[in-house]
Parts: structure tokens; C-alpha cells; sequence
């Protein structure tokens, strides 16, 4: 393993993160708040740190996979550290952890909060909470790859730890290329929804920080009850809109740009995607239909509950918590979904969920015709069976992440809603869950240990499980010159 | 397909059931009860129906697949219609429907009852109850194939159906004589205990409806406290023993009869069960050290409860309802584990527990060296693929089927852990499940509609899935005559 281009990369990595603080910084300036030293303290340790991990160290452009995937768990872990300080340094969080768990939730886009009381906060630290969504949002170590110049094979890996989605379609051969496009499309929609809040009567801090929450899929709020508090039906609208937008794979927004309609119209995890909150809006209308006497009303908040939760963003414009069991326990499963492959949602991936059910359907098939070759098409083409296999054993991971997370929630003391729906909730990147951690309460009530696992989980599910994972076993460290002999590889090993 | 072969083996089981009656007239007569009328008329309908379907057909010895997948779907379906006659006629279920759940939940070795006043019911019932989970427990129609002529290759489907796990290991090249020598090793098991149990200080009723109960991992008892009501340690722990005893697989004691230790000793899944057992019970022990003060009072609670919940048997000797929510959900997941392939108990089975772990684990190591062969062993065996791809897809579909039976338990109006644990419980066939269907609770409270759902689902957990859900599929179908026209056979096809 180079773990001199780890340093390096990871040196940058932390320099990039203080520049980031420096237009949280001017907002602080700008409204004469008292987070300025805060900032001020932050962005000097982050890039400080930054420059003593680069010392001797170099870029190589020989990375390996196990460098892609120690970089980016390190670098994710990095980033929620450092981007915890503004909040530790100006108080806001009671403790460290307090302070990673907020900067961890905001990385990895999640949105789950431990502040009781957001709108007291500085101004400041909103901006800083909102921007880290967007940052990781679609990816900071993929910003990197866009900006920094090739770093190879592991460049690829890195993408791939990355960019959400069982396989990535790369959209050019050469990787920094397709990761600058999906950060111009990225930028694209945040600039055109940014304007549309201002035209709605937002101010332009409130349109960037929602903006950030939306496109991001993160779902941080700048008030305690969420979009419900900003009484703007039109800037609604406009966020659920954009939320239904970020969910879906970014490279059909290229396809969209390049005119190639077809490949839009053809996709076939696009349309699953409408369908299931197409027919989720209408039962939980249905189920919720004597809660709201307007239709419309009923139409919109269902809607904007399903695209929400689903595109794991979070955000609320009801208490959602006081809904029939029937909703809450639909919207518990639409946590599990997610967005499409490629997009900034979280949690399993549409594509994952629709090839699970084919798998499904085929095997059963095959018990009538046991000698059948039946391949599993998407969209047309059929599905490789590696990347098949890959996707089974990656949702039970989901799947056993998910309950043992609840267990050990529960062993805290939680409430059975709770502990279910606040491990759902940061595994798959969504923010607020049921219970004791519903969209007007905060996770500020669950003991240190476990505001830890929940943010190793947000980590877990916002790198899709294999790379954190792979990074704390044994096997994956073998072969690493300083702590011990490489192997000889063989073709053929046992579990 | 053969319908003729259909309504002969048909016609002869529901010929069989009203046989099966009689014993439980017998305690009727015996005690001078007023549910005598209601079994004689049971009888009679029972072999009157059997008798008409079996005019004008024959037993032909070609029996296929869709054949024999449709007598054990169809067979079990009558079991539960003709068995509920005795609780419709005495008057103790309230509706047919109540009846059909009852008689389901006996046979399917489930033991959820909508009997409010167990104790209220003539002997002759509550025979009859625990004798269906006698029955149901090995297989009716796998008793039928040990005492019936040879039925051909459509005999093998039938066994594999109605058999519990992935995979048969046939103990002998005749179908007929695994299906013997496995009620052989039941009826012993029966013996014992119920043997065991008379010294015990239980009436020959008490110690045989106990039997029945325990061997087949049913769950009814004679009590409506269930185990608990008993106050006899002694029994409590035999019945504990036999629990246990009868999650293993039924070929581990024929290989101990005939001295082939190493068999038994080497069986990976025997080592995993226990090993799930032990953990758990120590955990549970844990985290509910508080509320018995006795040590081992403590573990044996705490073992009692682990495996009456993982065999799927349910019964209770405390109300694990009142638990802390750590233990609850614990026994929650056990419910989807269930016992060893080849034992009466249900649920998913040990094996494909372990081999989903193994699957995981292996795709996990594949992400590191991403073009290994790396072979998914059990026992020292490698699992065929087709085998893995058969769980993975068993398992997904088990989940779907709990989520979205969860879902429409919950559309009628019941709280979450009431949904969630009455789906898990009667599709794994335990029984008891939390919340209003806890262990002193029974189904009573549950919509009607929810109750024939219910059903059904005991009836697609006992039978695997993957049979009844084929029979109401389209494809199934298509080829028999009288449906439809005979497709052409392609080796390749779409799903």
C-alpha cells in the first residue's frame, strides 16, 4: 500500500475542507454573529492538519484498489472530524460527538440533527450544516478526481466507492471527465433551483440552504419544523420538484443535454422509480384522507412525504410521526429504497430493489422449468452475474447493518419505533425517523455511544457498506508493508 | 397435468383426516362432552367429501411437478377447510373463517389461536387442536407417501414441498422409506416424551397434547397462560429438552441409530443452532437480570423462551411481552430463523441463515480480489449454485412476503409491533407474536379479512413459499389441458 498518496490525497483533501469554511466564515462576518473565531479556529486546524499530512508526502499515479477505498473512509471520517469544529468551537454542540454526529449527518447528506433548537444557532453554522450536504452530496472525493489532475486506476475506485449505485455507467473514458460533468449538472441544478426559491420570496440565504438540503438529498432545515415553518406553498412546490429531480441518475441529465431522448425514455429504473411514488402517494393519500379535507393538500403532503423520505432527503412539511400506522410503516419501507443509481440519494438504490425483485421472480420460475437459462434484463440488456450476486449479498448486508443497528439501539434503551426507524434513517441517509426521533424531534436524546454508531452507519450507507466495511477487516490490511508480509495470492480460498 | 391422480390423492387424504378424528371423539365420548355431535358430523363430512372426489379416479404413478406442487397446495388447503369443521359445529369459533384459522394454525404447526377461553373448550377439541400439529408437523403427506404405494417422481415434489429446507438429503433411494423412517423417528420422539412427561406428574391428556405440541413445534396448549399455567419445573424442562430437539434435523437421529457418529458431529448447521442459542440466551439472561432475581430461574426463562421462539413452537412460561424492548426484538429475529432444514420446526431454517452469512462474506472478499474463485462451503461441501441462488431468492421472498403482509395487517387498523410480530409469527409458524397478539393475547382482536391473510400465510411459510405462491401464478397453469393450450418449450425466456 502507498501510503504516501494516501497522505497526500488526504493532506488536500483536509486543505479543500478549510477553504469550503470560508464562505460559512463570511456569512458569520456579514451578520456580525458570534461564530467568527469558531470559524476562524476551524479553518486553520483543517488546513494545518491538511499541510502536516502532506509533509514528504507525493502524488502517485499508480493507486491501488485498497488505497481508493482506504482513502475515502478515511477521508469521509476527515471530513466529519474537521467539519464537526465550527459546532464544537463555538458550543452549539454539547459534545465532540455531538458535533461529528451533526457534521457526519451533514457529509453524508442525511440531515438527522442533534440541535434542539436550530433557529438560535448562528447564521453561520446554518450555511456550514447546509453546505456540507452539498459537498458531499455528490461526493467530495469526487470533486477531487474532477479537479486534481488523473490519478489513475484507483482514481476509478475511488469514483466508484463514491458515486452511488450498484455500477457506474461511466459517461466518458476518461473518469475526470465524467466526474466534472455530473458536478456541472450538479452545479446546473442548484443554480436553477437557488433563483426559483428567490423568484418564490426567499431570501438568498434561505434559498442556498434549502437548496443545498434538497439537491443534495440532505434535508438540514434552518428551523426547528422543517419546510412546514416557511408557510410557502409555492417554494413546496419548487423543493419537492427538485427532489424528485435529484433522486434520479445524473447521466440522464447528460443524456437529456446530448438530445439522446431515447436512452432518457428507455430507462428502465427511471420508470420504477415514478411508479413507486406514483402508487405510494396514492395509498397514503388514500390512508390519510381524514387527516386533510382538501384534495389538493392531501395529493401535495402525501407527494412531498413519499419524494422526501424516499430520495432520503427528510425533509417534512407535517409531523408525519401522527400519521396512521399504515403511512408510517409504508414510509419506514420507503427508506429503504432510495434514489436511483447515480443520483445524490441514499439507501439501497431503485435499480437494486427492481433487480431483487426480478431475481426473485426468476428463481421462482425456475422451480417450474428447473433446466430454464432465464438472464435478468434491464432495460433490455441482460445483468452480469457478478454484479447480480454483488447485489444480493450488498442488501443483505443492508438488511443485517439494519438490524443489528436496531438491536444495539434498543440495548441503549430506545423504544422499539425508535430504534427501528433511527437506524433506517442514518443507514440509509434519510435524517428524521419515528418515534422519539420524528421530523419535529432531534437525535439529541440518544446516548453518545449510540450518536457513534449512528454515524458510522450514515457512513456505512452513504458509502454503500463494502468499502467502510472492507476497511476494518483484517484480510484488507494484509499486504500492507507495515503490518505484515504480503501474501502469495492464490486462485482459490476458503471463507 | 393428471387432475384424476389429484382428486384420488385428494379424496384419500380428506378419507385419512376424518379417520383422524375419531381419536378425539373418543375424549369427547370418554369425558361425556357436548362436542360429540360436532366431531361425528366432521367425520362424516370429511370422508363423504373424499369419497366424492374420488369417484371415477384412479392413482396413476406418473405424478409430475405442477401435479404434485398443486395436491400439497390443495391438500393443506382442505386440511385447514375440513379440519375447522369440529370448532364450526361445536359453536366455539365464532365464524367458519375463525374455525379455518385454527385448524390452519394446527396443522401448519403455528399455534396462534382466536380461542379466547382455552380452558373453557371440551377435551375433545383441544385433542384435536394439538393433534393437528402432530400431524401437520412431519407431514401429512409425507405420512401418506410412507403408507401409500409408490407414486413415482411426482412423489419426490411432494416430499420436497411439504419437507422443510433448501435441500432433501434423501436417507434412503426410496422415497417411501425416508418418508417412513422419518415418522419412525418422530413417532419415538413422541413416545419418549409423552412417557417422560406422565412421570413428570401430567395426566396421560395433558402429557399427550403437550407431546403434540412439542415435537411438531406447534405451540397450543391446554392453558391459556400456555406452559406457564403448568407450575411443574420438571415438565417445563423436558419440554424445554424436546424443544430443542425437535428443531434439529430428523436425519441427525437416524444417522445416530445407526452409529454413524461423525455425521452428527460434523453437521455445521447442528453447530450453528446451537451456537445461536447459547448467544442468545446469554443475551437475553442480560437484559432481563433485573426482573428475575434467581440465577437460574434466569437462564432457564430466558433459554425456555429463545428456543420455544426459534424452533417456532411459542410456547410461553412468562410474558416475554413485558420484556425490555432489547430482548423483544431479539426474539423477534429469531422468529426468522427458525429451525434446522429437515425438523418440524418453520420459519427460514438455520441453513439458509448460514449460508446467506457465508454468501455475504464471500462477496464481500470478492470486492478485494475481484477475480477469485471462491467456493461457498457447508460442512466441507461446497453448495451448488443453483442451491445458492434458490436461498438467496427464498429469502428475499420471505421478507417481501413478511413486509407487505406487515403492511396490510397494519391497514386494518393494528399498531406496528402488532402488524410486524402477528406477520413474523404466523408466516415462521410460531404463534405468539407482541403487542395484542402477545403470548397471553390471542389473534381474536384481528379483522376477519386478517385472519384469512394470516392464514394464508402460515400456509406459504409451512409450505416454503415458493409451492403455494407457483399455484397462483398464471404460468403454472398454462399447459393444463382444460386451461389452457400446451405452450411450446423454450429454453430461453423473459421475465
Amino acid at each position: 500500500m502507498n501510503l504516501n498518496t494516501v497522505r497526500y490525497i488526504l493532506g488536500t483533501l483536509l486543505i479543500v475542507l478549510g477553504v469550503a469554511m470560508v464562505p460559512s466564515l463570511g456569512w458569520s462576518i456579514y451578520y456580525g454573529e458570534n461564530a467568527i473565531n469558531a470559524f476562524l479556529y476551524s479553518i486553520v486546524a483543517a488546513i494545518g492538519v491538511g499541510l502536516l499530512l502532506r509533509i514528504k508526502a507525493s502524488l502517485k499515479k499508480d493507486l491501488g484498489l485498497r488505497e481508493g477505498l482506504l482513502i475515502v473512509t478515511l477521508g469521509w471520517i476527515l471530513a466529519g472530524i474537521f467539519g464537526a469544529l465550527p459546532f464544537v468551537f463555538h458550543g452549539s454542540a454539547a459534545t465532540f460527538i455531538d458535533g461529528f454526529f451533526e457534521a457526519v449527518s451533514g457529509f453524508t447528506t442525511t440531515g438527522a440533527t442533534v440541535m434542539n433548537n436550530v433557529e438560535a444557532l448562528p447564521r453561520g453554522l446554518l450555511f456550514w450544516r447546509s453546505f456540507t450536504h452539498w459537498l458531499g452530496g455528490m461526493g467530495i472525493i469526487v470533486l477531487f478526481l474532477a479537479i486534481l489532475p488523473g490519478v489513475g486506476a484507483g482514481g476509478f475506485h475511488m469514483f466508484r466507492a463514491e458515486v452511488p449505485g450498484p455500477s457506474v455507467s461511466k459517461l466518458s473514458s476518461r473518469i475526470a471527465h465524467t466526474a466534472k460533468t455530473l458536478w456541472y449538472i450538479y452545479l446546473g441544478l442548484t443554480v436553477l433551483q437557488t433563483v426559483l426559491l428567490m423568484f418564490a420570496g426567499f431570501n438568498l440565504f434561505d434559498s442556498l440552504t434549502h437548496t443545498f438540503g434538497t439537491v443534495a438529498t440532505g434535508g438540514f432545515s434552518t428551523r426547528a419544523l422543517s419546510v412546514a415553518a416557511l408557510k410557502n406553498p409555492a417554494a413546496v412546490t419548487i423543493i419537492l420538484i427538485f427532489m424528485a429531480l435529484s433522486g434520479i441518475n445524473f447521466s440522464l441529465y447528460y443524456y437529456l443535454l446530448r438530445k439522446q431522448w431515447d436512452r432518457v425514455y428507455n430507462d428502465e429504473e427511471l420508470k420504477f422509480y415514478l411508479g413507486v411514488i406514483l402508487v405510494t402517494t396514492l395509498l397514503i393519500a388514500w390512508n390519510i384522507r381524514g387527516l386533510i379535507p382538501s384534495k389538493a393538500d392531501l395529493l401535495r403532503s402525501s407527494a412531498f412525504q413519499v419524494v422526501s423520505i424516499m430520495t432520503t432527503t427528510g425533509y417534512a412539511t407535517t409531523n408525519f410521526d401522527l400519521w396512521p400506522t399504515f403511512s408510517k410503516m409504508l414510509l419506514l419501507l420507503l427508506m429503504f429504497f432510495g434514489g436511483c443509481a447515480g443520483s445524490t440519494g441514499g439507501a439501497m438504490k431503485q435499480i437494486r430493489v427492481l433487480i431483487l425483485s426480478k431475481y426473485c421472480g426468476r428463481e421462482m420460475l425456475r422451480t417450474l422449468h428447473p433446466k430454464a437459462v432465464i438472464p435478468i434484463k434491464v432495460g433490455g440488456k441482460p445483468v452480469p452475474d457478478d454484479i447480480l450476486r454483488n447485489i444480493m449479498a450488498f442488501s443483505f448486508i443492508y438488511i443485517a447493518a439494519f438490524v443489528f443497528g436496531s438491536l444495539f439501539i434498543a440495548m441503549l434503551g430506545q423504544d422499539m419505533i425508535t430504534s427501528v426507524s433511527s437506524v433506517a434513517a442514518t443507514l440509509g441517509n434519510i435524517g428524521p425517523g419515528l418515534g422519539s426521533v420524528g421530523p419535529e424531534s432531534t437525535f439529541s436524546e440518544i446516548p453518545q455511544i449510540g450518536k457513534l454508531v449512528l454515524s458510522f452507519l450514515m457512513l456505512m450507507g452513504r458509502l454503500e457498506l463494502f468499502t467502510v466495511i472492507l476497511c476494518f477487516t483484517p484480510g484488507f490490511w494484509r499486504g500492507v508493508p507495515i503490518l505484515g508480509t504480503v501474501p502469495k495470492h492464490s486462485r482459490r480460498m476458503n471463507i
